[in-house]
């Protein structure tokens, strides 16, 4: 990574403790990508984008910064970033996948809560992550009562508005949901300066639909027999989504699809003979590449993620025919209401997502992975995992967290179930 | 227990196993209440009750069914029992809260679980509560995510309406959730049959207004010098009030007031000399007695309970005011909307009414406890525990289940507790 030790200390970071952080990347990185056979050539930007993940991209928002922009720090798939762009700021991801953080966070957290969060709280409270200094405001949800607990320690520390997601969706709750969109859109006018005009908000529904439309080519490729580009990479580019400027991260993707295009033209697969599975379940925040990483080195290929980190992200686009600013923040939120999310009751609409994503990818066995002390993805499983078998599809279920000490134990796991599809 | 096999076959219970249940009841009723000096003695029709728990109730809810009358379960201090008895339905408190249940929770339900959510399951799928098998419909709510959750695998077995609780308390939730009792309204008419009349809803407000008084007039004597009951004995009350018939129980806890009132004038104290202290924390589901049984005999004396088995069940009146139906069911929506449960974020009105009970009861330490894998008091605790320490009361956190493997360490940690009160 180059020399952002300046940037650092402006920010106010304890930059001898992140130097712990950012010795393990490089080795990391090497290991987990760039020792692939047969990579996309154009997967050079996001290789770039991780290997300088705290230095890129955090200049360009402290850039932003300085020249009188606002930054929005995000934890869930459910903020729409929209409303954010339109208001001329700027929405980062800040989602915090390493197990670097968890101790500071378990300083404030339970124990018994899932590594993500403790993950975020540790993040900002260690002040080891540039994107958690950046953000003059974090926008959080109601979607799992461990986040939204949290939520409220951490606005000791820094702007939080918190959104009041419905548990249900009833043709009530989209309604609701629109009214917090609203508030949102108000909040976000305020702390901006800037106004959210109809022209403007017209102007960046379609520039995230574009985005989304470029994550749905990447995942539409790897439905091919002949698998151009491996889970892992793809992984990665889902993370990157969550904080990359949504233009670039756009072109760069849709450059990769037209390699992969040519790549599945030309017959070259990264997966010959290997056996395609399916992650279901909760985000895998960066640099949470474990699963993955485990997954591929066994032999498997992983052909679709229904995770937040993955189909849940991109799917639905926004409906772009709204006039005034009423019906795009409606067709805003009945956008964001079809994520199937495991905090929702009931949540049919996931079961349905991942039999059909299931034979979109054609996959030979699905992979129920949640994070310790998620309890609605945990429970949620009972269903996902019943109604996977009556389909007869092979399904494995795993509890992990970000720590290596069931690596072993998930190896053995993994590899038996590979086996057990031949 | 009289002889009530006949009915529980009815109600198709696998009495069998219900035995092996009924058979430790006596000799816990005994040891945990009967066995305490210096009882009131109007505490007898409490025994009685909790003697016949599974029989006197259940029948009478039973014959209730015979002639017509529809009964609903309910899990929390959220759902406005008011709605239900103004359409001549019977509400009745569905929480478990013994080990013998939890198992059966566990073959549906995540380890990683609250006692009381796996008891709950396990208590309807083992076919071994009245309760849970006389209920017509379940109400639910969205109160945490493990209920939230788990409602859906009960919904396969019985049918259940869910309430949409907001997870905030800004003025807009309030209206939320007044359109939530709206909605249970027009169900609650379906089920019964019956519409709920001005005339009957405006009753029965003022019905169960009278109990919340009758307990706020129980839990009232508790602050006297001479503390003239148990902190054991209100728990019971306290379980009971979710499940007996409201009129009879309101006047049989008045009844004990009288009782009270002499013995406080008489100078009478189950507390002489001992430490008073509150519990804070999740509620305590008949017959989970552990905490005050194991306080009361370490020689302290609990006085209060921030619980939902305790002050956040009673405390508030629904404004009687209303003439119309939307008023009346704003004023209940903002009465329950009042109930300050750790589901809510931000929850600064439970810290503010804890200093205000630690002081009215006059306590000399508090004891925060909450079932394990309870996301949102745990994480609440933070707060709670900073500001008792700021405010110079002595705060002990446990966490704890239905078993009995923590005993001697807890009676270890509350010993030493009491005592450095001296």
């Amino acid at each position: 990574m180059a020399d952002y030790r300046k940037m650092w200390e402006e920010l106010g970071m304890d930059v001898e403790s992140h130097d712990n952080l950012c010795e393990v990347l490089p080795q990391a990185i090497g290991d987990t990508f760039l020792a692939q056979e047969n990579r996309p050539e154009k997967m050079d930007y996001f290789d770039f984008v991780i290997s300088e993940v705290h230095g890129v991209r955090p200049a360009e928002l402290k850039k932003f910064r300085e020249e009188g922009g606002k930054v929005f720090g995000t934890f869930c798939a459910y903020v729409p970033d929209e409303i954010i762009f339109a208001a001329n700021g700027i929405a980062t991801g800040l989602c915090a996948g390493s197990q670097f953080w968890v101790p500071a966070g378990e300083a404030v957290l339970p124990a018994n809560t899932c590594p993500l969060i403790k993950a975020s709280l540790g993040a900002r409270f260690s002040r080891t992550c540039p994107f958690f200094r950046l953000a003059d405001m974090y926008i959080g949800e109601t979607t799992c009562d461990g986040k939204k607990k949290a939520y409220e320690i951490l606005a000791e520390d820094v702007p939080m508005h918190i959104m009041d997601l419905p548990q249900m969706k009833r043709p009530v709750d989209v309604k609701k949901w629109a009214d917090e969109v609203r508030i949102l859109k108000d909040v976000v006018e305020k702390v901006t300066g800037n106004p959210v005009t109809k022209e403007n908000l017209a102007e960046n529904i379609r520039k995230i639909n574009r985005k989304r439309a470029a994550l749905q080519r990447l995942y539409d490729l790897r439905k091919n027999p002949n698998v151009p580009i491996s889970g892992t990479d793809v992984l990665l580019i889902s993370q990157i989504a969550y904080y990359d400027d949504p233009e670039r991260f756009t072109m760069k993707v849709n450059e990769l699809c037209d390699e992969l295009e040519q790549r599945a033209a030309q017959g070259v697969n990264v997966a010959k003979g290997k056996k395609r599975i399916m992650f279901t379940g909760t985000p895998m925040a960066v640099p949470n590449w474990k699963m993955h990483s485990l997954v591929e080195n066994c032999g498997a290929v992983v052909v679709c993620e229904e995770t937040c980190t993955g189909t849940r992200y991109f799917e639905n686009q926004v409906d772009e025919s709204g006039t005034t600013m009423d019906e795009m923040i409606d067709h805003i939120a009945e956008r964001y209401m079809k994520i199937n999310c495991a905090c929702f009751t009931p949540n049919t609409g996931r079961i349905d997502d991942i039999l059909r994503l299931a034979k979109e990818y054609n996959v030979d066995g699905v992979i129920d992975v949640h994070l310790k002390f998620c309890q609605t993805y945990d429970t949620e499983s009972y269903f996902v995992e019943r109604k996977l078998k009556e389909e007869g599809i092979p399904v494995l279920e795993i509890e992990t967290d970000y720590t290596e000490t069931d690596a072993q134990q998930l190896k053995t796991r993994v590899e038996a179930f590979i086996e057990m599809m031949d």
